[in-house]
């Protein structure tokens, strides 16, 4: 997958807010090899089962046959953990809290632009404490930053939990993830903070001497958001005329389209459209001007309502006598998103502007916010479960049946337990699969 | 090689800046697949020639052998212009400007932390043209970015030229360089923009319609700088005592270090030093309080140091009695680069530290090109040269003899030449080989 310019500025815009939040909460950027001897993705059990049918492998490099086989970075704990054995001696190197930007590789055989890639880029986190409670709030804490992120900037409404035992990922004990619903009501895992407890350390050795001058594993943990999300925005908000960005992750706010027939009307819609590009811009507001000469501006409006700018603001002879413009939103089709006669004064424009994009980024949450409940089910037997799945729908019940059950539902119906939400009902709950005691409530669905 | 925060940091630094002015020129980022199709690569015929001995191989996917290797890249001409194909169809599609970061893997049998290494980290951006002219203008404007950035930001006073026929990139036509030199005189490459012309157009179709609908080759060029440059820095102003950092790239400008000895001083010296961070981090300085109990003043001056921190300020009680702090600059050993009894007053101080890192910053400059201008030797034939890259200097001479002697000159000197210098001299000159008419000087040296 290429990932143009438009493509790639929602992913700068998600970098920029995730890289001041990670250094905010004591991260540091640095970069591992994306090398990785074979043997080292062996050392963790359950991670190179997880991981070796979607491995790339480097077998000659320079002309030559590897002696032995490098790996493309599928996800870097293993090289993370053989350097950190060498800079953890005491537990006053700990905590160590690094993050990567970096690009990874996964062999899929079915991908999906931007949702499932043989190479995606993201980060990724990696921690080393020296508790296990340190290290699970470390763990919460990043879940918490993605789903900060979810619903401010991206204006997702992403559901936090934990994953099921059979979705954890290879090699850690717990996985927290946020779960994002899809137009066509698919979930999306958006973001995974894992709590890896030991399982690196002790396949590695990655020691520290504690204050009682004790040798002992370090608890670790990492987390990553990735391109995906970019997606994820895509299929969240978009609707058949094409995408709807979040003002606050748009690469293009505003776009301008100046409106002119005669060729003397030309100069002053000009002169206007480039002052009012000057007034949003100096605010800090992200504008473009579509002023080609090659398209009519109806071309121009489906064109940039597929490229999902939040707000249009159209410039003609009559705007420019009047001193106002029309401004049309993105989220709200046709003549109802329409306003006509917003002053072109600086002060009153800039306001008017700001104030909608505000309005914009809340209403795009609150609709998916609303899709998202409606399609939630509430079910306590397998029946209901399966009757949801069938409607496309989430189904929530409680939970407390074996990895085997959990396996079967996802053979006979395609859904996996997306996760054990954070937020739980009270009060005493059956399984829906076994009748038997459960604590928590699971949803689940099909997925990407 | 693993990047550490502290390295990482000046990447960082360079990146912001450089991002910046690819976006103020034109440019706009994006992303593409890192696996190139070795046929790819086989297109063009001096390019595969050029880095066929240094790629990476990936023969092994999802578990299978692949039909056809993937070239992990060693830069992108070759998948760029498979995508500019499918982009360019008319003349009004051009000029294409994009820039891409991301890693990128040469197999180096010798490898030097940062100079050379067999992954590394860099910028390449890749324009597309109507005319050889605007392509040339190009990589003309690309080479001055960089000359720019390495004079006003990394004080490094690099030679921009023009590479020889021998040294130029494997499928340009014309390769533009920085050169620097470092502290043991060595040159290194800091920085290349190539004009690509119709090379790998041709190779790969890559046409548009002009004005005239006549289809034509876009013209075409390449530039990069890569986290070589991050050794670049610590090569041309390190001393023995460790790196020495330019201000305006440096991960930490100024270090503070909180001195006491009872009890009863350390609340007093730590207020103090808290509040003349906060003074100058408000100011939009990067400070970094030591105030470790493990270590001894004395310890944390020479950490510091070996750092690279460019300023060092010492509160101790007597600072605190007379409200002022002590300054060291990292530039000026010892006794000589202190100064005692400056005001912690929030504008005194402040004004007092953006002084001297601006006279770090320019006296950092004006010492290299000291160096670098002491270290040039003007030669007039070969005998000449030979003593002057004897003695590990750089040798600055007429040339217009043949590719052959040029290598003749690396084999038996082991230097090259490093470029044609933009700034030439006047007046009419003779070949340091052959005694007939040259145009140019050209400047050979050894190099990383």
């Amino acid at each position: 997958m290429v990932i143009r310019p438009y493509g790639y500025a929602i992913w700068e815009a998600i970098q920029e807010y995730l890289n001041v939040k990670f250094k905010e909460t004591g991260h540091s950027n640095m970069y591992f090899p994306q090398f990785i001897p074979y043997s080292f993705i062996e050392k963790e059990a359950s991670h190179v089962e997880g991981f070796s049918p979607e491995l790339a492998l480097v077998t000659i490099g320079g002309g030559k046959e590897l002696e032995e086989k490098l790996v493309v970075r599928p996800t870097s704990e293993t090289i993370v953990n053989h350097m950190f054995t060498q800079w953890i001696h005491s537990y006053r190197d700990l905590p160590l809290m690094i993050n990567q930007w970096a690009n990874v590789t996964r062999w899929e055989m079915r991908t999906k632009p931007f949702i499932r890639t043989l190479e995606f880029l993201w980060q990724e986190g990696h921690t080393a404490h020296t508790t296990l409670e340190e290290a699970e709030k470390e763990a919460l804490q990043m879940i918490d930053v993605y789903t900060k992120f979810a619903y401010e900037q991206a204006a997702i409404p992403v559901i936090a939990g934990r994953k099921s035992r059979v979705e954890t990922f290879a090699g850690a004990n717990r996985t927290y993830t946020i779960e994002a619903m899809m137009g066509d009501r698919k979930a999306l895992q958006a973001g995974t903070s894992h709590n890896l407890g030991q399982n690196f350390s002790q396949a590695f050795g990655t020691q520290f001497t504690d204050e009682n001058g004790q040798r002992q594993h370090v608890w670790q943990t990492s987390w990553a958001i990735s391109t995906r999300f970019v997606g994820g925005i895509i299929m969240t908000h978009g609707d058949d005329t094409g995408l709807m960005l979040p003002p606050k992750l748009a690469p293009v706010q505003v776009v301008i389209v100046p409106i002119w027939k005669k060729a003397d009307e030309r100069t002053g819609v000009f002169n206007a459209t480039s002052s009012v590009k000057d007034t949003l811009q100096a605010a800090g507001i992200k504008v473009k001007v579509d002023d080609s000469d090659q398209r009519t501006p109806g071309w121009k409006y489906n064109f940039w309502e597929m490229k999902g700018v939040p707000l249009r603001i159209e410039i003609g002879p009559r705007d420019v006598s009047s001193g106002t413009v029309v401004i049309s939103r993105r989220d709200i089709p046709g003549k109802q998103g329409k306003v006509f006669g917003i002053s072109m004064d600086c002060s009153i424009l800039v306001a008017y502007v700001k104030g909608l994009l505000d309005e914009i980024q809340s209403c795009l949450l609150e609709r998916a916010t609303s899709f998202r409940d409606c399609n939630i089910v509430d079910v306590s037997s397998y029946d209901e479960l399966k009757e949801a799945i069938s409607e496309g729908k989430w189904a929530r019940g409680p939970w407390s049946a074996r990895d085997e059950d959990e396996l079967k539902i996802k053979e006979e119906t395609g859904a996996t337990i997306r996760c054990f939400p954070f937020e739980q009902p009270q009060g005493t709950k059956s399984c829906l699969m076994t009748g038997s005691p459960a604590e928590e409530v699971a949803i689940f669905a099909k997925s990407y």
